[in-house]
């Protein structure tokens, strides 16, 4: 044991008296209780889940600080708004589609607005609610919305800049209330994909795929930023504040902590808190990982290291290790998020050269380092096969294309997804908010 | 049982050998024991309790982003310290104010300074010191701190741009000492307006009033700013740094779900853990009706979205479900927010109308809303009646009114409240400070 | 009892019947299995960890705050690298350096890169694996890699502005696999400093004071900024960004809780979960009276308060109590914070008269409120003497200052450690990295 505690120990025992408590050490060879496990599994879908909460605070940095300052204020209220919207669609319909209870009928569906029907156990009926064996349906609903909220900030990034307020804020709706919860389903909701064996713990596809794919699927139809692509260069578009760009990904970092160790969705036992303590520790190191191997990487291609590819490097650590954050060795979580860091770096210039503008490098990060993560659980998982993983890849990007792809032209073909030339030259937030982020700087 | 953990479990087992350990699964149909509770309870506290000291973070960076940049390091300075001060004298006075030691005597109010009193389990003597029914004194003390340390941050906004730092921080002092305490005293320290049968669950009244009935004597008192009102007109003057503001929202709602949730002031059963829980997702379901309701109004209203708007209404919908975030169902919550959020659009109008200079909003978000959620408890639940709420909103509101009157009028008798017209033109921070926030940017 | 539960428990009762629990109370007199006590110690290193992790994101943002402009992307650019190279090499090497697995051999060190070594129980062989008496391994070794990467977060501060970028990122790998791994086995990995009777409680001296000596040995052979120090006089060079620096403080005030609380290595009892929470109200305190003391010491000394004293205040306050957070009243732990606070206030100005230039105060705040807070042991805590303290301060620090030193003029000799004279006065962010944090503001 380490001798740490050598020196807490003492102190703690001169306090005891001060506090007037009794110790008798702890009962020997008992399981914890059954209600001891139903609230530790709780508390941890409780802490996990604002700790994924933060991330989108997390997304509205990092975007903020990567768009040009005339798109700031825009960016924050898309962010803002998105995860409310996120919240009341998802409740509305996306969890009960996520996971039915009992009836797929409207009426089921929409039975959680006014009763207790999302209060009740997941997929549990009303005579076995007493059944301790899980979680607090509360807790429950409150992790699995986060997930659902941060597959829609991923978009923002991506299609910022240039794409109106309330199209965007639709496709959001339509992507938190059925989109993500479908193809979740398919895997978490006991769906075909999840029985054909496909293995994706914490969502590198589930989440951060469709997510992306829903973005590249958005940039394509959108186009890229007027002036991005010129005689056949692309013109840099620095960031307007990287110490909030910096800021984003450390929080994004903290709340991954959430997002993979929550997913082992149970605390009550000493091999689940063992688990979660690895899936904490793995998530650490692929970070790292991706950080550093982008960091190097960028200083050998570009001979200097590149901040918002460090940034980008250690959110696609993030991701790659977010299929299976539990199994690997720390050198293996520390290689998989590596590997994302290459990715991050080779993958920008690469979208740039197809003329796909994404702003803030979501792609990369969300999508492409998803499939490579999703793909890297055959390293260490020996449930897994690269035939079943591919086969969830496709299927879940397929639909994600295909669904979002209509939207998208539902949208561009009714209302219009674009802000006019002039409003994009001059910035969203003055032609569409009539507000400034930073009115009292002025411009280099 | 969500599909989830299908995909958890064998990766769980498999990874078991590697960790080389047993397991049995859960002793069955055995409720937590007493010290497990008393554990439990307290880690409560102590994770809400970092949650609630966080807000002082976002209170901060939601200030410093709705000044102009002339009083950026002024709002900075002020928001640190009144938290210090909060911290020393809610210890030192406070505390023991609100939950007596049995005797009210100097001597007893003071014991803690170098004494063991405040470690004593609350309202308990030294005899019972061993009863572990409830959590330890230090995790309440550290919890119900962060309350009172909110309720100071609350009125530094709406005074800010025009008072001189130390009036401002002699009435944090007697906030934090006296008002606060004793207010709150009489609901939660055991005292009358609690015995009438008012119901305020984590402070929409008492904490949250209480700070808005603070700042808007505060604003009557000292005026509003300097060219804010003229000819009738109000004279916009806008945030100079919104990515903070954002952040600061963020950072606000994050902390909310340790104000609410901590306030169940239990978790060591399958039912106090499992109402944590509801409360997490109605807190954040109000404060999600809230942004959204802004914003839809405020493009409804005022043809343009307001950021500003967005992020008081999720700040109103967070204030409007904090008097009852566990009885109402995920809808009413949403519903509760969302009129949150148009009192918000509606009541920052309202009070330029009244000339009542309010610079981030404040009076509309704590005490407007907070008065709304107050009565919203009848909603859901049946003890409360419209009666009872509206005696101790006024009771409550009503002694804020007059003790705060009479401190900011003293202060503004003998040391002056309001900085020079000259100082308050040129900005606080180089009048008072000699320090810009911003040095290098040079002003629009 | 405090009255809250007054309020909250009719609610709590009246929401059972619609959640379908049943209640019956705690089992009395039953301490917490030993599977319980394994599962809250592992759980209270996971949350110490996360908030600890924060940290690097509260260094990230004091220090870009505190620097000019044109180095804030450089900066920026060294807290993430840092961070993503101490979680490398602490684990390839500093884990196993600090806390042996039986053998010293270079293969034994390594084994943790690719086999399990580093997910066994700390100092257990593999037989003993099933002892669940302390915590898993994960959760130690992911709370005590944040330890680590907080003494190289410390000296990147100091040393800002001038150093090349790769030189302090080999310092920082040395730092984190061998000097800080070295000196704290010392103490905490059992050997001779612990043995003699030194006590820190949550570092102090180990990490503070190490991370202080590192920078304070860096500063001197790096030399101080052109232009600081000019005719004898100190010319300012104010930091660009006052609301970053102030969010980094309150977020490093944030993970103090983890990083003291988390230190109390056990919560799964009611003494060690009382302790928890004594540490967390202690640290709070020392905080509050480091903040206050600088704020009032600043407005006598300089007749205007000055915010990043204040800061720097606060987190003085925290070092100082970080030696012994628990055995304080506190009243005593806000004493002992406001005289790391004074501390502050008069170690800035000296350090500018031996013309030592530490862009960001950090050898005021971690090495000498780092020393105060060593000897400050000896005032509550029985066990310690001022002899033993100063042995442990004078052995660790001596090391420190000459490992340091050696690595230090190695650097020099080789690869050089400063930009050139150009480079400095451009900025680094343009010069080394070719990006302004910025871009978009003009400057003043």
């Amino acid at each position: 044991m380490t001798k740490f505690s050598k020196i807490a120990l003492p102190v703690a025992l001169c306090a005891l008296p001060v506090m007037g408590l009794a110790e008798e050490g702890p009962t020997p060879g008992v399981n914890p209780s059954t209600d001891t496990v139903f609230i530790l599994n709780s508390l941890l879908f409780l802490v996990g889940g604002f700790l994924v909460f933060f991330m989108a605070a997390g997304f509205a940095m990092l975007e903020a600080g990567l768009v040009r300052g005339k798109n700031v204020t825009m960016q924050l209220t898309k962010n803002m708004a998105l995860f409310g919207l996120a919240a009341i669609f998802y409740y509305l319909i996306g969890y009960n589609l996520m996971y039915p209870l009992g009836t797929w009928s409207v009426e089921g569906i929409l039975s959680g607005v006014w009763g207790p029907g999302v209060l009740e156990a997941v997929g549990i009926s009303a005579e076995d609610a007493d059944d301790y064996s899980y979680a607090s349906t509360g807790s429950d609903f409150f992790f699995q919305l986060m997930f659902c909220a941060a597959t829609a900030s991923i978009v923002s990034g991506t299609v910022a800049e240039r794409i109106k307020l309330w199209p965007f804020l639709i496709f959001t709706v339509i992507l938190t209330a059925i989109i993500y919860p479908l193809t979740a389903s398919w895997t978490w909701g006991g769906g075909f994909v999840g029985e054909a064996g496909f293995s994706d713990f914490a969502g590198s596809t589930i989440v951060h795929s469709v997510g992306g794919w829903a973005a590249l699927t958005g940039a394509i139809i959108l186009g890229p930023r007027i002036g991005k692509y010129k005689d056949g260069r692309t013109i840099p578009m620095p960031g307007s504040n990287l110490p909030l760009a910096t800021l984003g990904t450390f929080i994004l970092w903290l709340g991954w902590f959430g997002f993979n160790g929550g997913s082992q969705l149970a605390m009550g036992s000493v091999g689940d808190v063992a688990d979660v303590s690895r899936i904490f520790s793995n998530t650490n190191a692929a970070a790292a990982g991706g950080a550093v191997a982008a960091l190097i990487l960028s200083q050998i291609m570009f001979k200097k290291p590149d901040l918002t590819m460090v940034l980008n490097g250690a959110l696609a650590g993030l991701v790659s290790i977010t299929a299976e954050p539990l199994a690997p060795s720390l050198g293996l979580a520390t290689i998989i998020g590596m590997v994302g860091g290459v990715i991050v770096v080779f993958a920008v210039p690469m979208l740039d050269k197809l003329k796909i503008d994404d702003v803030v490098g979501a792609i990369p990060v969300h999508l492409i380092a998803g499939i490579w993560g999703t793909l890297a659980v055959v390293l260490s998982n020996g449930d897994a096969t690269i035939g079943k993983q591919i086969y969830g890849i496709v299927v879940i990007g397929g639909a994600t294309i295909v669904l979002s792809a209509i939207v998208w032209f539902i949208l561009k073909a009714t209302m219009g997804i674009r802000v006019s030339e002039e409003d994009e030259i001059n910035g969203l937030d003055m032609a569409e908010l009539g507000m400034e982020a930073y009115p009292e700087f002025s411009k280099g």
